[in-house]
Order: structure tokens, then sequence, then C-alpha cells
């Protein structure tokens, strides 16, 4: 296999964006990307994308969006897989670089949530859900974390004030960084008497909905040291897993199993072990879900992520910072792009351009990206090459 | 890149299938698969599926079936290109093979679309063209299809009958494909004269509304000389191309260029050319979606297409027999399937396997399979080992 570097991020403003369609912020936050790789042209596309259809009435998003950005005849693939639908967007695109078919691959993910008809936000988010045995049964994603976090505060002590700070950190972060959706700074008792949604969860420990589009170029490492203009970044790990669709049928629910898996595996392929990371972007939907994932990842002990968070661990300028970018609490969550602007956020503060929120000297970086309830979740790892 | 073969094809008969769930018929059809590679380990999945939240209401599809085929926690993809689901997961799966990532490797397709709920099976297809500036204004597949007939037949002075003599071969090599949901054979009269559903296309012009579901295993050509009980067949040549995905966008809407353009990477990737293709399993939607992919692919001159249908060239027996398995027209089209069967077909014929519909001597064939009206189209050579 071929060594993979990325050579190119654009992001866009993510937010509530009324007066643009689906097509139009994609084609802005890949012609960002193409912009800063300084590219002119590109081998194949992937889009990661949740639920097009539902949301806004269009699947074939890999034929459609190749068109409007103009890059038409050329390969264009839609990856889903649920929230995680752009972690696994960017995993195909390595595994196109690595195999050797394909040199400059841009990686898109888009959603566009807000404007949606029919069933509407919650229904259309809950089919990365079992629907059969969950969905079917009443469960709602708040529902399902709130009974995570429940459980996680039984078994390990963890408070409710240690997850309201997963938000007031989040929400710090996202204060710095000017493609957040919400870049308010929150109190702990701001979240902790914020609407009830799913006891213990209120609407200040979830992340929003949020139209929104990412995208980024990547090509052979060799390639990239030859063309690129910028510090070349590395994806040294790739790791992909799955669990029990239905939280019923896991051993633990506090546990996110495929999240353990796809590190494991990403940090094999690397050959580092979670201590020598400098910074992570992972998936925050829900503010237990990042005590929950910072866990999976190694980065505390099991049980630990409530009182990591609480001694500023996880803080920009902590042991290990854990979402500078804002993560999907602040920063906003199009569920399809999220995860490729996981890997926007590493590579810009690799590159050593986070600006206020930079993560000082950070050589090495991971992105962890989950589908549900973490049924899927792809695990990424970069360096500074 | 390494050589990539396939040892396992699982079908299952298609049809309305009341009684079944989307889950249960890929699983069904996934252990046909592995059953018939003799594997006892799967280390990666890829699953072609156009619209499932459309159609059933359940996005996350990797997830959902590694966990109900019991091979959780591997990596689990959801790939999407409308019609073309199934042949851009067929092609994922063979490009991380060829990566050297994963060694085996199960690519199924599913549909599951008689029990549809919401805006009915018309609209979730429908979102395979361009919502903004094709559907939003009424037009439907048969409707965008019609018009590329009317087309073809003022250009070349392709007639009624020559459109209907494709319905006619497709349901003759059907009746003897036990897997095929229509497995009665239809006259020309029967196709002309049955219900109008979008001028000159009736309702014996069209691909039918089908659930079903299909799979295949590969790996590496090495691994499979040593592991394979059955004839080894090799994958030679992937193509993948897009088009304006809005017909009113293209230069000449009866010429499927993203066929043209997936056929000739595939070609040249196999070092082969049209003329040595023994049999091909082609997107026959609709009748005339046949006479124009053979054109494309290079088969027959560009407008000879309804002349060497009615010449029986295409059929068994005849110069380049195309959809010998009763093609969508006949087998069913459960739109992500559908470029996983087309595999499964070629690969049983090239085994030898095919019984009644068995073309003779066959040693190379080729599968092209499309998305929308060929926004997106996959084509593939696959060639005894």
């Amino acid at each position: 296999m071929r060594e993979v570097a990325v050579i190119g991020v654009g992001m866009i403003k993510w937010g509530e964006l009324w007066e643009k369609s689906l097509r139009s912020i994609f084609v802005e936050a890949a012609m960002n990307a193409i912009e800063d790789a300084g590219v002119d042209r590109i081998d194949s596309m992937y889009v990661g994308c949740m639920s097009s259809g539902l949301f806004v009435g269009q699947e074939h998003l890999g034929a459609l969006l190749a068109d409007y950005l103009g890059i038409a005849p050329i390969p264009a693939t839609r990856i889903e897989s649920a929230c995680a639908s752009g972690g696994a967007a960017f995993r195909q695109g390595f595994i196109e670089v690595a195999s050797g078919l394909s040199d400059i691959v841009l990686v898109g993910g888009v959603e566009k949530m807000t404007d949606v008809s029919g069933g509407g936000a919650t229904f259309a988010l809950s089919t990365a859900a079992d629907q059969e045995y969950e969905v079917y049964n009443g469960v709602t994603f708040p529902g399902l974390y709130a009974m995570m976090a429940r459980a996680h505060m039984e078994r390990y002590g963890t408070t409710r004030k240690q997850l309201a700070l997963v938000a007031v950190k989040n929400h710090d972060n996202g204060s710095k960084n000017p493609h957040a959706q919400y870049q308010m700074k929150v109190s702990v008792d701001q979240v902790i008497n914020s609407v009830m949604i799913a006891d213990p969860l209120t609407i200040l420990d979830c992340s929003p909905i949020t139209d929104g589009a990412a995208a980024v170029v990547i090509c052979p490492l060799e390639l990239a040291r030859k063309i690129s203009k910028k510090p070349v970044v590395k994806v040294t790990g790739s790791g992909a897993a799955t669990d029990a669709i239905a939280v019923h049928q896991r051993k633990d629910i506090t546990h996110l199993a495929a999240a353990e898996e796809a590190a494991q595996r990403a940090y094999k392929m690397a050959g580092i072990k979670p201590s020598d990371i400098d910074l992570a972007e992972v998936h925050d939907c829900f503010t237990i879900a990042e005590i929950c994932a910072i866990e999976a990842l190694g980065f505390v002990e099991t049980g630990k992520g409530g009182p990591a968070t609480e001694a500023g661990e996880t803080a920009i300028g902590g042991r290990i910072p854990v979402n500078p970018s804002g993560g999907l609490k602040s920063k906003g969550h199009p569920v399809g792009a999220t995860g490729v602007a996981q890997i926007c956020e590493v590579v810009t503060q690799l590159r050593g351009e986070a600006g206020e929120r930079q993560v000082e000297g950070a050589k090495l970086g991971l992105t962890q990206n989950m589908g549900g309830t973490c049924a899927s979740c792809v695990v990424h790892i970069l360096e500074v090459a």
C-alpha cells in the first residue's frame, strides 16, 4: 500500500443555512479544499452523507455533486455509515489512493438538515438505530444516550457536572472557531438548567441540527511532498469497526466497543499508542459520548472520563486536548460532514494554522467518528510528515 | 495492486417478498455466497443499497447487516450510487482487496421495495434524478427513458418492435433462471399491447419493483487459487464514471456517455476490446436502456442497437449474448442488489454452471450497472483465471 497524505482542507461556516442548497454548500467546501491543495485535477471523489434521501429527497449524491462541481466524468461514490459517513468516506479515499488506482482524490461530507419535510430530522436521524427493535418501540438518540449516561453515572460515579463540563469546554473551544455554528460560551449552570431533553441530558448536552459541508484533498505522500506548498500531513492509521446496532444487545452499554476496536486497528497500523497522541477530534454528539469515547480510545482509564474532563485534561493546554474545534457540540453536527470536518481540524492543527485554538506543538492527531450509538466507528491517525 | 478473484456467489429467489425483511433477505444471500466460497471468515463488508431510508426507514446498513450476519466487529460500509449501488459496492470491495488492506471481502446488495410507505416507490426511485431540476418539475424515470426512446427512434429509426424484442429476449432468458421474479415468456404483441406507462414504453418495457439481495465473496487471486474448489474467476477490469445528472444538460440524450467512459476505463485496465467479450449483463431498467447500453459498450455501432437485437445478435447463442440471466426486465430490479447480481450471473456463466441458460464456452464476461439515466455507471470485466 502506498503512503497517503492530506494536501488540502476546505470548510465553510456551519449553521442554519436556509438560503443555500445541499449542492451549493458541498461545492463551496470542495472548492475551498481544492484551492487549499493547489491542484488542477481530481481523479476520483467520495461523498459522505447519511440521509439526503430523507432530509432533502435526493440520493445519487456522487453523480449529482461531481456534476455540480464540474468534475464529471470522474468516478464519484456516496458512502453512508450514519453519523460516521464522513469518516467512512475518508477511509474509502485513503484506500483508493493507497491501492494505486487513483492519485488525487477529493473526499467531501455534507448534510442539509434544517429544512427537512416529512418525518422531520428526529425521524431521519433515528434511521441510524435499529428500526425494528429500537425506533419502532419509541426510542430516539437523546433517549439512547441518556440511558448510556445514567448507566455510566451509576457504575462509575460520573456526575451531572462532569457531563456539563464537556459542553462548557467544547463551547469554549468553539468560540475560537470561525466555522462553528454556536460560537457562544456556556456555563455549567446554563447547561444543567437548560431545557430537559432526556434525563439527565438537557439541550446543551446535545449537538445541534446543522447544515454543513467539509472537504479534503488527498494524494500519495510522495506526490504531496512534490506539489504541496503547506506542511504535509500523512495518514498513518485507519481503523473501522462495527458492533451490535441495538444498544440492548450489547454486553455493556457504557463501553463503545466499536470505537475501541477501530482505534486498536488504527494504532496498530500507525505503530503508536494512545499516549503518543497530541490532540483528538472525537464524536461528542452528546456530552456523555465524549466521556465514553476518550475511555474507549485509551486516553483515560475506563470510568475516568468524567474526572479527567473535570481536571481539565482534555482542554486545550491539558494533557490530551479533545475537540479543539468545538466538537459536534459547538461546531455543529451535519452528520455526513462531521467526520470530514474532524480531518480538516486535525490537519489545520498539525499545520499550526488553528489560530486562537491552536494546540501548541501538535505533531500527531486522531479523529474518531461514530454512527448511531457507535454501531459503526472509524478512527484515523494523522501525523506531520 | 493485487489481482482479485471472485470465489463465491449467492442469490435468492427475487420477487414480492412480503414475509421477509431487508435484513433477512440480505443475510440469506450473504450466507449463500459464504457457503459457495467455502470460507470461514470475512475481513470486511460492503453493502450496495440505494434508498433504504426512503423504502424502509433504515439507514446505517453496514453496521445493521454485519450485526445480523454475525460478523461484527469487522468494518462494514454501505455504498450508494442509485441503481448502480451494487456495482459501486463491488468496485469498493475490489479496491480494498487490490490495495492489500483486506483479504476476504463480502460484497452484498439489497433493496426492499414492495412494502414502502410514505411517498411510495416512484418517489424513492425519483431521488436518483435531479430533484431540483427534474423531479420537482414532474418527471419520473419511465418518462425520462421514454424521451430517450423517442429520440433514439427519431434519430436512428429504431422501431417499437425492436424495443419490445429486448423484453421478449430477456423474458425468454429469465424463464430459465430459477431466481428470476418473472419467469414467464412474453411476445412482441403482449409487450406492445400492455398498459401504457410513458409513450412509447408500456409496462412490459419496464423493469419491475422487486425485493431482492445478492452477494459475492472476493479475495486475492493468489489466495483464490489455493482455497477455491470451483473455477476461479478473476476481476480484470473495473471502470466507473459520471455524467450530467439531469438529462436536459447532456449533449445527446440517446448516448450513455458515462457507460462509454466506464467501459473504456475497464477495457483499458483489462487490456481487451469489446469484441473479446463472450457475454454481458447490462442495465436494462427499460428496454431502450439495453439498446443504448450495447451501443455505449461498443458491442454494436451507434444507432444499431435495435437492428442488432432484432437480428438475434444479443440472444443466447448470438454473437454477443446480453442478459442471459433475464436482466432487470425479467429477473427483477431491487436497485441496490442489481449490480451484485450481475456479477453473480457472469461468474456462474464463466464457471459453466448456468444450466439451461448457459452461454457455451464463455471465458470473458462484462457487467454494466448504471444509476438513474446513467449519471453514474460502473463496468466490470471478469475472466476465467
